[in-house]
């Protein structure tokens, strides 16, 4: 038995690293901040949590249409009209178990084998694995602070080749947590729908904006894929429910692929989706979007005091992507010695992309704001004597 | 934006076609009696569901580790000790969104593009889609009645070519319900390892056997993928948790594709399976095995009776794969009569392959004994007169 070729160029995540050495002192009785997580440390809304349970006592959970419920389908293409001002068939609404399952779909759907893939560096490092599994070739364009590390026509136009076949965004951006503007968004749309070329419209954090909202893909093109979740601004990582919009001409297709790849996404998940959308569960969702806000404006403020450099101040999501250059030309190192010393765990750069990742570290604000406070000092400490050291 | 060439290649499942022109039977008022379908009748199992319902309750719902819950990996674990006296390290236990999710994580891991992989001819459909997804070439193979309908090492060998990779094999088998005996599956494990090919053998029905309990191809040999799932056996269609064993050598790689593809499974739905195992809920599915058992009985009697050939009693699973050449020779059309006239909704045998389709359809018998016995008198009736029309 022989292992697939494309396992070689799977990278591990470095932040299982340092993951692990965190339990592991942990298990010393160490007190470790958990700063390199990626989900909202919220628990499932209350609301949503005793209707999804109310749900499974029933016990009668059978598999759901491919494409999902279609009250859940209905209840998102609402979302669109009422959040956005778009209009969204619901029929063109594909429930996938997580965004996972949609960029699975989304991938399958679009990619022949050879087609290359413009990915934002730094990006969420899946897109790219996503995109070799189906036999194309991810392409890691580098983004940095002069376009809020996002893609802007110009940078495609200087990369694009004829094997360039599409481009994933995702706005806002882990790790970055910058915001696309409409105008910027809409200019990539118009780009990608002028070059005949697929766009992947990841919006899985939207909700989570502390500046302006974002605006969907959607709004500009019908054309476009967009993927969203029920993991972030819902606060339901561990349900696996999320969402594909697809072009109306492709619903067929996805069917089909949705009925092979899941047979569908898990029942109690979308029943426990479905809860989601009503007014009082949309408020406790705005409380704690200004609980992230507070976080973020706090911990910006600290860690450039402490002499991190944030180039794009994040707009969205819970990360900062600082650099900490000052301090260290090895980030991962750093991370590492970081957690050793004060048990403060970050994620390093080198997870997102190979644009100077020695320089970054990806704070999560998914902790409260007096953990966060706690892990300021120890941060501050650790930075403060590394200098001295090095003094 | 261009859609993906291997969408050409899947086939929509035509039974897609059964199911909506039922429904809109239903819709004016028709009783049909569903013999389409591929999911147990029963619910989640009471004890399961209210486990689980008090899991999500408590609300803290997060992602769980790539692999699954520790404790699932460790229950399934003593469950291949106690069930089939075999030694399973949990490590190599991967939970998984339902097998289909198995499905994905063990073709990612193994296949090449161009690889060739051998698939029993009828099947499960969605294994040659799976092989397509990534890269492969599924070849299906023709296997009957002389073999039980499963593979053997002369069929294998007379098939083989340099570009085959490996073999996907099911026992008990969907459409055909028939079991593998020890010895058949030994020497089909035998026979793959000393071609250093892979078996990937899909165990989803395993528990549901009315005549010998099956073996599983863990028993002769750790260096197979073996996929199950709590679908079937376990009655939980709708929770999407399944699990992949591989060889110890492939974690780390069916670790870093579990990342990427799913970042886990649903963590209520793990808790749910993890409530499988007590002794009280495996008292409860065996009497539902016991249920379907009598079922199996009296359907077979009764179409046979009628005058529909099973050439292969089935063994297991809740499928009578039956030869219908007696009254048609087109099973397609048949099936789409026989819901018309008589609102008894059956599977065409051209959603399992190309081997002689058109003389067969696949009866489930996941409705309890009175619609089963309905559905019969309905199907004698169709029979007939179709007998009488053509004479
Ligand atoms: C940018 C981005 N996209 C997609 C995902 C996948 O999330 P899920 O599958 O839980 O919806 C994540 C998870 O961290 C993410 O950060
Ligand atoms: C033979 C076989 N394998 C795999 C599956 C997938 O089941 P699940 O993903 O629900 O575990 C099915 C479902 O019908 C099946 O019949």
């Amino acid at each position: 038995m022989v292992i697939s070729n494309r396992l070689a160029s799977i990278q591990p995540f470095y932040v299982m690293d340092i993951l692990s050495r965190a339990k592991a002192l942990e298990r010393q009785g160490r007190d470790v901040i958990h700063l390199e997580i990626g989900e909202p440390d919220f628990p499932t809304p209350p609301l949503v949590a005793q209707y999804a349970a109310d749900f499974a006592r029933r016990g009668d959970i059978k598999y759901t249409p491919a494409a999902g419920l279609p009250d859940l389908r209905q209840a998102i293409a609402k979302y669109y009209r009422d959040r956005y001002g778009v209009q969204v068939e619901s029929e063109r609404i594909f429930i996938t178990p997580g965004a996972s399952g949609g960029f699975l779909l989304a991938m399958a759907l679009v990619l022949n084998e050879g087609d290359k893939v413009l990915l934002e560096d730094p990006g969420y490092p899946c897109y790219s694995n996503f995109v070799r599994l189906f036999g194309g070739i991810p392409s890691l364009v580098p983004v940095d602070a002069s376009t809020r590390f996002h893609f802007n026509p110009e940078i495609l136009s200087a990369v694009w080749d004829r094997r360039t076949k599409g481009v994933v965004i995702a706005s806002p951006s882990n790790p970055t947590g910058a915001v696309l503007r409409p105008d910027e968004l809409r200019a990539l749309v118009d780009d990608l729908e002028r070059r005949s070329a697929f766009l992947i419209s990841d919006e899985i954090y939207h909700g989570l904006e502390y500046d302006e909202p974002s605006s969907t893909a959607l709004a500009f093109s019908d054309r476009v894929l967009v993927i969203n979740s029920f993991s972030k601004y819902f606060g339901m990582t561990g349900w696996r429910v999320g969402w594909l919009v697809v072009p109306a001409d492709c619903i067929d297709n996805a069917e089909k692929l949705a009925q092979n790849l899941f047979i569908s996404a898990p029942t109690p998940s979308q029943y426990a989706a479905l809860a989601s959308f009503t007014e009082a569960n949309l408020h406790g969702l705005e409380l704690r979007r200004q609980v992230f806000q507070e976080r973020r404006d706090f911990l910006c403020e600290q860690l450039q005091k402490i002499g991190f450099s944030i180039k794009t101040m994040p707009s969205g999501a819970f990360y900062v992507y600082a650099d900490c250059s000052r301090f260290t030309s090895n980030s991962f190192d750093f991370a590492l010695s970081l957690l050793e010393e004060t048990g403060v765990a970050v994620t390093p750069g080198k997870d997102f992309g190979n644009n100077a990742p020695e320089r970054y570290l990806r704070f999560s604000y998914a902790v409260t704001l007096d953990r966060l406070a706690a892990a300021v000092e120890r941060i501050k400490f650790f930075s403060e004597r590394g200098r001295h050291k090095r003094a």
